[in-house]
């Protein structure tokens, strides 16, 4: 297998963009991908998504896209796995790369829900969800991470606003990302006093759908060598689980997160403390704070600690969400896997501004799908 | 890059299921595979899939059907490239297999379509077409079909009867087949007086839609040597077009198809001659005319004079829908390109009872996604 890097990114502003179709937003982040790269071609180009088909009412985005950047005729298809379907479309990228099957792979992740109602979006999310066993009984995806965060309440004898400094973090760092959704501050009072969306949680737990696009240009680490700017991806791994929280004997356990950053750390040759930041799936602070115990970073039921001793600002042991995260930046489901990489990739070269974290060396990055059913984790290190 | 081989097939009736759930299906498939293979593990699934999300309410199926199969845990999928996506799970094991990311990989095609009413499938199905160029103008997935079988016609001087024989020959097939949903003779006569669909496209034009699931394990050929019935991919292309037929300069001209056969040929250093058989993509009659011709099998505007001739027959010189095709075993969009392979391995084995062709060594398969926009293209080799 070949070592891979990544040569180039490129991200539209995560917001409601109403005068941007889906593939104009794939395009702009394609192209922009392209140029920092410094290519023409591409021998493939993975798609993730989730929702086109339901919401901007398009299938077969592969053919679709390649064709809008110009690259028509290379292979194309679209990746699925509901909100990691992003970072799911990178695993295929690297695949192809590290497998020798292509040299040049785009990828780009996509996602296009403010032309929807709100109650179709929420219908289209709760596709993530077992259809079968879960959404019939008026589960939304919101109630879903309730039940996880009133059970972890409950087990660990955590309040409600022990996870504000989730939130508070992702807003801080959103402010000086252009690209971000919301760029204000968010204080701890603000985050108490939100409105309920399904109790116990509240407006500022949870992280704001959105449009946008991100890509990535993969090539292997040998011809890398040529740009300037590069990424190694030291690690690539996928874990799943059930979808229903009533098929896990823990729910509290993600064990498909403890799965995917286990076998990451493996290909890495590294542990959580060897990560310099983590660009975590904060879709909710529920989904943060397990996320942090799942993957090492804190033991079980001590995720909001963290929070709570600043240790996950840019200044602390373990920064997340270092542009905002899906709080602050947004969370454009099948882009946001992308865009969770991209802005890895800007941390190792340096380049993000007042939130550039002091010479990091190794980033990891992790998507998460449906309650915790599909996690992707990449481990990327700055190039010598 | 590694050689790789299919060890298992497994495939369910093609028919309304009104018994069985899509993970059902899924299951049913996967577990036959399993079983063919005698493996009890793998280290993915890939699902080929194109309408869950609209028509099933489900998205997420990798880790979903992973689970129901019992194989919780491992990283897993969903694959979209409209009628295509069969074989791009496909061509995404491959590829993981090839690339030495995976040992084992298990691939399922699954699609449950007729708990729909017939308005909600055509819908989904222009899903594959473009939703904004093409879509609203009131064009479905007949449609632009019947526009590019009426050029046809027109720049050639075809009769509608004349491609009587592709439907003719898919039936015949189907008779000896029992997953397939139409297992009745056709007639030229009956061809002939067939309602309308969209014109000049009659119902005996068209393949039906239908509810099934095919799966197909893939290890890599040295380790495949301990399994007697194993069957090597020589060869694994895809290519792709613009999706609208406005913007190609000779619709007639199935672009992706010239180039992914090509491919696909020089791959396994053979060219049309050498192929045994072909499981083409004979959605429509017009496709399956177009797609020979493209893939080097007739000259342009010929394709129907080899159904004429009856080279198409078993006895023929280029046998295709050995086991019923598109056309007679039915078209269960996102699972089809999975049956052919399914097929084509059970040529090669020999296990085909009457349908069985003499001893053949190459056979093709040729799963299309839309009016020819995404082509994936795989040729087997019976092992030595």
């Amino acid at each position: 297998m070949r070592d891979v890097s990544i040569i180039g990114i490129g991200q539209t502003p995560v917001q409601e963009h109403w005068d941007r179709s889906l593939r104009h937003l794939a395009a702009d982040a394609v192209l922009a991908a392209k140029r920092d790269a410094g290519i023409e071609r591409a021998d493939a180009l993975y798609v993730g998504n989730m929702l086109s088909g339901e919401i901007a009412g398009q299938e077969h985005l592969g053919a679709l896209i390649a064709d809008f950047c110009g690259l028509r005729g290379i292979e194309a298809f679209k990746i699925e796995a509901a909100c990691a379907s992003g970072a799911a479309a990178i695993r295929m990228g690297y695949m192809a790369v590290a497998g020798g099957l292509a040299d040049v792979v785009i990828v780009v992740g996509v996602e296009k829900m403010t032309d929807e109602t709100g109650e179709a979006v929420a219908a289209g999310l709760a596709l993530a969800a077992d259809g079968d066993y879960e959404v019939p009984h008026g589960l939304t995806f919101v109630a879903i991470n309730a039940m996880l965060m009133r059970r972890y309440m409950y087990e660990y004898g955590i309040e409600h606003q022990d996870f504000a400094g989730f939130a508070v973090v992702a807003h801080q760092n959103a402010v000086n990302n252009p690209n971000a959704r919301f760029r204000s501050a968010l204080t701890p009072e603000r985050f108490a006093s939100a409105p309920v969306v399904a109790e116990p949680i509240r407006l500022m737990d949870a992280s704001p759908i959105a449009d946008g696009a991100a890509a990535v240009v993969l090539c292997p680490t040998e011809q890398a060598r040529a740009f300037a700017l590069s990424v190694r991806i030291r690690a690539s791994a996928v874990a799943t689980d059930c979808l229903s929280l009533h098929d896990r004997r823990n729910p509290l356990r993600l064990r498909a997160v403890e799965e995917s950053a286990r076998k990451a750390y493996a290909q890495a040759g590294v542990g959580p403390d060897d990560i310099d930041f983590f660009e975590y799936h904060d879709a909710f602070t529920i989904m943060a704070a397990l996320s942090l115990e799942a993957s090492g970073f804190a033991e079980p039921g001590k995720g909001t600690q963290l929070a709570r001793e600043g240790e996950l600002a840019l200044n602390g042991r373990i920064p997340v969400a270092t542009m905002g995260g899906l709080k602050g930046r947004g969370h454009p489901v099948g882009a946001t896997g992308v865009y969770q990489v991209v802005e890895a990739v800007q941390q190792l070269r340096g380049v993000c501004g007042a939130n550039q974290l002091p010479g990091p060396r190794l980033g990891m990055t992790q998507n998460i799908g449906g309650s915790g059913a599909t996690v992707v984790t990449h481990i990327l290190e700055v190039s010598e």
